[in-house]
This record gives structure tokens, sequence and C-alpha cells, in this order.
């Protein structure tokens, strides 16, 4: 199916909107037809361009997030440092209630279907873990990382800890945490250690 | 509200045709009609007893998970032997394609029900998480794990970077997946080197 031709104008006020809701309401309760009021068309309109709430949001979201060249993590030469501010930040995200809505909301539409949740990983979330991983290349680059580490599974090592106590609430979602996590990290990427002991 | 008095066969009866039926067909698909025909009682019965098809589902895995002192782990004195052992078997669970799904559909509930959450967490997530703990906690009185670790951070080091995984369909799900993991984690716990690097 082709996709069929947007007007830029139109596009624009509808992710505006749709953004703008989304901080007024919680995402469950926001509707098409808010967005198309907010945005003044119609709402055949989103519902020509896009094939559900969910995938408005995605593309508000990455539309809002800008280039992936935006995303590049700080690098002030101390790793630890720059992964505290990422961590830190990606911490107070999923403790924020509002926020947290969002995510969830996202999470349970991508849990249900395939196709947004490769746009939410490909568009969204790729490119964020990508500035992380690059951050983590300059570190090693610098002496910080041990050559053997998998930078993928690094990146993972970093997140995956936040996305488990989240999804489980099973813990508290603090700058303490994320701390201990960055440090925890560093430790499993440290250069110092011998990598002997980790062979099989 | 009380909860209404239940029938140890019929419910005994339920829950074994729920896991049936979910062996049988995919979540979205199983209904509480089905459950209800092959446990030979009337659906009202499962209504009265359980709010939603997800609470049903919940205890029947937790029925068959047993007593939470059925999960400890094996000690065979090899730390990393034996964390490779349940991370290899947590990935596999992971990477099938049914028990995903049925992974997936719990998910989906527990992000939109708090209590279903709460219930999931505390019975069925909780005790296994908890018996790693134990493995790890085991591990540092051994002396195979550094003095300064929380264990409880550690248990996310290890499953948290798999749910990432898995949610964001981020990367294979192998054995050699859980090893590496594993690896990186146990170089994150190892207790030869020092702590005072990661210190503030």
């Amino acid at each position: 199916m082709t996709a069929p031709r947007r007007n830029e104008r139109s596009r624009r006020a509808i992710l505006a909107a749709a953004l703008e809701l989304l901080s007024e309401t919680s995402y469950p309760d926001l509707t098409i037809e808010a967005i198309a009021a907010r945005a003044g068309v119609g709402k055949q309109t989103i519902y020509r361009w896009w094939r559900s709430k969910g995938m408005v949001i995605l593309e508000a979201l990455v539309d809002s997030a800008g280039e992936p060249g935006d995303m590049a993590l700080p690098d002030t030469g101390d790793l630890r440092a720059d992964l505290r501010t990422v961590l830190r930040a990606t911490v107070a995200e999923f403790a924020d209630p509002r926020l947290s809505a969002t995510t969830r909301a996202i999470t349970i539409e991508t849990l249900a279907d395939d196709d947004l949740a490769e746009q939410v990983r490909d568009q969204l979330l790729r490119p964020q873990l990508s500035a992380v991983r690059e951050r983590l290349r300059a570190g090693r680059r610098a002496g910080q990382v041990h050559e053997s580490v998998d930078l993928d599974l690094a990146v993972e090592l970093l997140f995956g800890p936040i996305y488990h106590r989240w999804l489980l609430r099973n813990g508290p979602l603090t700058e303490a945490y994320a701390d201990d996590l960055v440090d925890l990290a560093m430790a499993a990427m440290a250069p110092g250690r011998s990598r002997l002991e980790a062979a099989p």
C-alpha cells in the first residue's frame, strides 16, 4: 500500500497537538478526536495518515527527539560521570508518573503490535542506545573499557536493569540507583582485570 | 469484599484446564469459556473466583511453579556454572515462541493492571529472583562475589538485559548470549578488584 501523501503543515500541527495533549492528559485518555480538534484537522486526516494512536505518538516522539546526531552523549573524558548523567536522566524519566504512563502505554502497544514494535525500536530506541554505545566506544579508545567487552551487551547491562525494575516495580528509581548501576557496569567493563577468568 | 469460598477440587480442575489450554492455544485466543468447558464447571464459577483471565493464568502459573523452596538454584560450588544454567533456561523461555507469547500477554496485562502487576511480582517473579539472590549470597560467603555488591542490583544485572533484549527484540536470545551475560555480570561482581575505583 502506498502511504497517502501528507501535507507537512498539517502533519506538524497534528504531531504538536499530540505531544501537547500527552502532557495534559494520560495516554489512555488521549483520543484521535482530541488530537484532530487541537490540530484543526478532520479526524479522517489522521486515520488516513496513521494506522493507530500509537503510531501518531511514536512519530511525535521521534520528531521531538531530533536527529540521531543530536542524541550524542557528552564526552567530558570522564566515562563514569558521563554515564551517570545519562542514566540519572533515564531513571528520572521512568520515575516520572506522566512520562512513565506514556512509556507504559507505548510498551503495551508494542507488545501487541509487531510493526509498531519494530518502528519504536528502530526509530526511537536504537538511536538512543547507539549514542551510549558510541560513548562506550570512545571510552574503550581511551583505555577505560576492556577490549573484549561486547559494547551492545554493555549497553544492555546499563539499561536492562532500569527497564526490569520499572516493569516489575521492584525497587526505587533514584539517582543513587542510577549511580550504583553505573558503578557495577563500569566494574564489569573495567580494563584492569584479566578476562581470562571469564573464559569458559 | 470477601473472596467467595472456593471448592478446592474445582479450583484445581480450572487451573489445570487453564495450563492445558495455554499449551494448545495462544494466550489472546484463550477464553474463560474454554477453560470452564475443559474444567467441567460453569463459567460463572470462574468469574466468581477470579477477576480476569490474567488472574486465572497467574494463579495457574504460581501453582505450577511450586513452593518457593522448590526454586532454589543448584549449588555446585561453581557460581559461574550455576548462573549459566539458570540464565540459559531463562533465555530459552524468552526465545520459545509459545512461552514468549504467554509472557508477552501477562506483561501487557500487568502494565495495564496495577493489582495484577503486584501479584505477578510478589507471587511469581520475586520467588525466582530471590532464589538467584540466595545463590549469589552463597557465592559471596565462598569469596566469589565482592562484599560491597548489592545483591538485588546484581540480580537485576543478570535478568534486566534479557528482558530488555526480549522487549526490544534487539538481538538473538541464545545460549551464547546467556553465557556472555553471566561472564560480564561475574566481572562486575568479582572480588579480585578494588572497589575504591567505584567510589564517587
